[in-house]
C-alpha cells in the first residue's frame, strides 16, 4: 500500500457524525448565511465578510464543485447559487457527498428551525439517531410546570422516557457556568434550593447546583455522556472551558462506568489528549474546530493524535445550520487525515495499513463501541 | 497565478507596523546588542551568547547582508561591521530595506534613547504616527504634580491634550498587574483613594484600579486601543496575561464602539484569534514573537491565521531599539506568510488572488481602517 | 555541509540523557508491557490495545529491528521476540544502541524494580550518575524514625550524606500537590507543625509546607534542582502543573545562584520557553513527551526550540521501566531534531554548522555544563 492508497482508503471511510445537529430547514439569505458562518452571535461588521476566513475559504473552495461551481467560486455567485437550487437540493447534495453513513444528532438548541434526526436520514440516506442534550430536557420540564420540590425526582423519570431511543447525551455546562464547578454530586436539599430559586427567576438553567445535578443524573442514566468543551460562541469564557478543569469530576465519574465525551476542545485539544490517555472513560474530538480552522485544521487534527491512544479519539463535525458545515466537517477530517497519516508514511514513521486503520478507528470504529451502535 | 507570484505580492506589500518603538539613538557595543536580543532584563551570562538564539541566528542571516555582509557571518563580525558601518547608517538600511510603509510608534517607554516619530519617518523615509501609553501620561502627570482629588478630572483632559495627534492608546496593564482585574469602570472614590496612596508612594503605577482608570478613561477617548497580552520580559507573569482573561473586559467596551487590539498574544495567540471571532472589536497580531521566534515565526504566524476574520489580524514587529528588530519584523512576517499561505495555495486549499488578498489585509489595509489613516 | 551531513552529525552526537531512570530488571508480559507504554496507572482495557498509540507504532517501528525483526512487526510478534531473547538481552541491545553516552539516572521511584545507576552503566556500556528525589530522602527519613522538632534540622544532614555523589536533585511538587503553591521559604515553626501532623498521618509527602520546605532545603544544597512539570500520570491536576505557575519561585531561588530544570513540561512548553529566555537560570526539556507523541515529537521539539536560548534546552528521555523508553527517547529526539533542523537549513534560515551546533548544546554539551559533568 502507498499514500496514495492511504488517500482513497480515508475517502471511502464511511463516518460516524458523533455529534452534529440538524441542517437548516428553511431558505437563507447572504447575511443570514454569513452568521452560520461564525460562532459570533454578533452582526457582521459592514467592513467585513465572514467569508474572508478560514471557513469561508473552505466553502467557496469545496461546497462550491458541490453546487456545480467553480472551486474558489466568488461569495456572490455561491450565495446566488445556492439560491437557485433551493435549500432543499442543496442540503440533500451536500449531505450526501459528505460520505458520512450515520449522524448522532444533538437535538437540544433552536430544534425548530433545523431537521430532525428522521428529516436528517431522510435527506441524507445515511443514519441518524439522537443526542439528548439534559439542559433542555430540564427547560422543558420547568416549561411544562414542576415545583421544586418534586423536580429532583421527577427529572431522572422525564429523562428515563426522553432518552428511550437515544445513544447519547449531551452537557453545556460549559456554556452555561463554566468547568471549574464544585465536582460533587450535589445533596438533594440543595437541588430543591436551587430549583426554587430558578423555577422562581425563570431564564435558562445557568444554576451550577442544577447543573451539576443534570450531570450527575446524566451519570446514573448510563448513556455515554458528551460535554462541550473549549471553543465556542462569546457566551462562554474559554478558559474556564479548559478541559482540564473537569480533572476532579473524571476521576468521580470513573467507577460509574460511564464514558466521557469532551467535544471540540480547541485549544485545548492537548490537554483533552492527556486525559484520553490518564482515564480509560475519556474520549475527545476536535469536532467544530475542524470546519473553523479551515485548511489549517490538518495542524489541528495531527496535533489531536499525540498522547491519546487511538481508540480515544473520535470524529464529528458539530454542525449547525448550514448543510455546508455538515459537509465540511467530513471533507477537511478527511483532508487533515490524509495530511496528518500521510506524513507519518511517506517518513516510514507508520506503515499504511496501520495509518488506514487509525483512520477506521476514529473515522467510525471507536464511535461504533463507544455508542454501542452494532447493537442497536 | 502561481506560488512564485505570491511570494513576489507578498514581498511588495507595503507594511503598517502599527506597534513599533523607535530606533536606538547611539552607539550599541555586543554586549549593549545581546540585551536587545532577548526580552530578559538579566546580564546575559558568559557561559552563552544571545546570539545563539532563534533571533540572534535571524540577524546573522538576514540583516549580515544589508549591511554588506555573507549571511549567517559571525557575530563578531557582524558586530565589527556595525560599528565600522556607524548606528546611523545601520539603522538608514535596515530601515529602508524593511519595506514599512507606515510606522505606528509607541512613544512611552524610555523615550530619551530611541527616535521619536518624526525621526523615524526621516531614516526610513516612511509615514510615522503616535500610538501614546497611557500610564506613561499619568506617571507624567503625577511627575509634573497633581492632587489625587483632581487627578480623576485632569488625566482625561491632558490626555485629549497628549492625544490630539495620535492614531491610538496602549495599555501595559498586563505588566503592571496582569489581565486578572476586575473589569468594571472603578468609581471616582476609589479612584482618589488609589491615587492618594500611590502619590504618597511613589514610583510607576502598579495600582490596578488607577490601571483600570486608565483603560476605561482610554475608551472614553475614543481611539484604537492596544494592550500587550502574552510574553514580555521578566516583569510579568505570563499565565495572568493570557487575553482570555479580558473577555469579560471586552464584553464591557463592545457597547462603547471602541477597537481593541492585542498585541504579541503569544503563546496564547489562538485564544486572540478565538475572542477575534467572537467579537467585532476585538484584533490582534503576533508581533514581538515573529522576531523572537525566528524562522519558527512561520509555524506561529499559521497558528495566528485560524479562528480570526482574516480582517481581524494585523502586522507589528513591536520593535524597540535596534533597527535589526525593525528589520527583522518585516522581513520575519513576509517569510512567514509566504511560507503560511504557499502551503494553501500548493494544496489547492486556496486561490492564490485569494491569498495575496489576504496578506495585503494583514500587513496594511487592516490596519489602515482600524487607526482611520486614510483619513490623516 | 549539507542536509544529508546534518542528519549524520544529529545521528552521532552522543547524548546526555539528563533525566532518566533505570530500565526494569526483570522479565515482562504483554500486559506488563502494555501498562509502561502509557502515562495511565489504570488496566488497559479489554476493547484496545495500548499499542494503539504514537509511543506503540514507534516500538513496533523502531525497536522491533533492534530485536532482529522487521520494522512495524506485530505486537504479538514484538512481545514473542522479547521473550525468546530475555530481559537482559533486550535491555543490552536497546540501551547500546541508543547512543547515550552518559545517563542522569533518578532513583526515587519502586527503585527496587528497575536498575541502579551503576547497573545501567554496566548494561549499556555508558557512564551513569544520580539525581537524588528530595520527597524520597525524606520518606526514608521518616520510616527510618525522626521527630517532628528534629527533622527540619536532621533532614539537610541527610540529603546531604545521600547526596555526596550526586549530580542533581529533583522535586515532585507537581506530581504531590501543584505549582500553586507559597512560593515563600517556610519557617521552622510551620515545618515543625507540618512535620507533626505528617509523621501521625503516615504515607506519601504531599503538605504543601513539607514540600516546599524539601525546595528550599534542595536549593540550599546548591546542586541543580529538576522539577517535573506538565504532563506526567493521572495523579497529577495537569493545569496546576504549568511551569508559569513556578514564576514567582522562580525569582526567589534566582539570587541564590542554583539551576532549575523543567522537566517535560508538555503541552506547556513554549511557556518553559518563556521562562528559560527570561530568567538565567531556568533551562527546560520535552522528555517524555517525546517517547508518548513518537512520530509527531518533530512537532514538539520544533516547538521547544523558539523563544529560549540554545543554551537553555537539554535532552531527556524520562525513561523508566521498558529500555524501549530508553532507546525510543534517544532515537526520537533525533529523529525530531533532523527533522526541525534541517528545515531550518533546507529553507536557507540557518547554516548547517550552525544546525549542527545547536543539536551537541542540546544533546549534551549544555547537560554537561549545567551538571559539571567534566569536572567528576
Amino acid at each position: 500500500m502507498s499514500v496514495e492508497d492511504l488517500a482513497v482508503a480515508v475517502d471511502e471511510v464511511p463516518l460516524v457524525d458523533h455529534h452534529v445537529h440538524g441542517a437548516l430547514r428553511g431558505e437563507v439569505d447572504r447575511a443570514g448565511l454569513e452568521l452560520h458562518l461564525t460562532e459570533s452571535d454578533r452582526p457582521v461588521p459592514g467592513w467585513m465578510t465572514q467569508f474572508d476566513s478560514q471557513l469561508g475559504f473552505a466553502v467557496r473552495r469545496w461546497c462550491a464543485p458541490v453546487l456545480g461551481l467553480p472551486p474558489h467560486a466568488d461569495a456572490a455567485d455561491y450565495v446566488a447559487r445556492r439560491e437557485e437550487l433551493g435549500a432543499a437540493e442543496v442540503t440533500r447534495r451536500l449531505l450526501a457527498a459528505s460520505g458520512v453513513e450515520h449522524f448522532l444528532v444533538e437535538t437540544g438548541y433552536k430544534g425548530d428551525s433545523i431537521l430532525s434526526p428522521a428529516e436528517m436520514a431522510s435527506a441524507s440516506g445515511a443514519r441518524a439517531d439522537e443526542i439528548v442534550r439534559l439542559e433542555a430536557v430540564l427547560e422543558d420540564l420547568a416549561h411544562d410546570g414542576v415545583g421544586a420540590a418534586e423536580l429532583p425526582g421527577r427529572f431522572p423519570e422525564v429523562l428515563a422516557e426522553r432518552t428511550v431511543d437515544a445513544v447519547g447525551l449531551k452537557s453545556i455546562v460549559a456554556y452555561r457556568f463554566g468547568f471549574d464547578f464544585d465536582p460533587e454530586r450535589p445533596s438533594r436539599a440543595e437541588v430543591v434550593a436551587a430549583a426554587d430559586r430558578w423555577l422562581r427567576a425563570g431564564g435558562r438553567v445557568d444554576d451550577p447546583v442544577l447543573l451539576r445535578f443534570l450531570l450527575w443524573t446524566g451519570v446514573d442514566r448510563g448513556l455515554p455522556l458528551q460535554l462541550h468543551a473549549g471553543y465556542g460562541d462569546p457566551d462562554i469564557e474559554l478558559h474556564r472551558c479548559d478541559p482540564l478543569l473537569l480533572t476532579r469530576f473524571i476521576k468521580l465519574v470513573e467507577p460509574h462506568g460511564v464514558d466521557l465525551l469532551l467535544l471540540h476542545c480547541y485549544p485545548y485539544h492537548r490537554n483533552a489528549g492527556y486525559l484520553a490517555q490518564a482515564f480509560p472513560h475519556v474520549h475527545f474530538d476536535v469536532g467544530l474546530a475542524v470546519n473553523h480552522t479551515g485548511a489549517r485544521s490538518a495542524a489541528v487534527v495531527a496535533e489531536s493524535l499525540e498522547l491519546a491512544p487511538f481508540a480515544k479519539v473520535l470524529f464529528s463535525s458539530d454542525a449547525w445550520g448550514p448543510p455546508e458545515l455538515h459537509h465540511l466537517g467530513a471533507l477537511l477530517w478527511r483532508r487533515a487525515m490524509r495530511t496528518a497519516l500521510g506524513e507519518r508514511v511517506a517518513a516510514d514513521d507508520w506503515s499504511t495499513s496501520d495509518a488506514v486503520r487509525v483512520a477506521r478507528m476514529v473515522g467510525r470504529d471507536n464511535a461504533r463501541r463507544v455508542y454501542r451502535l452494532e447493537q442497536r
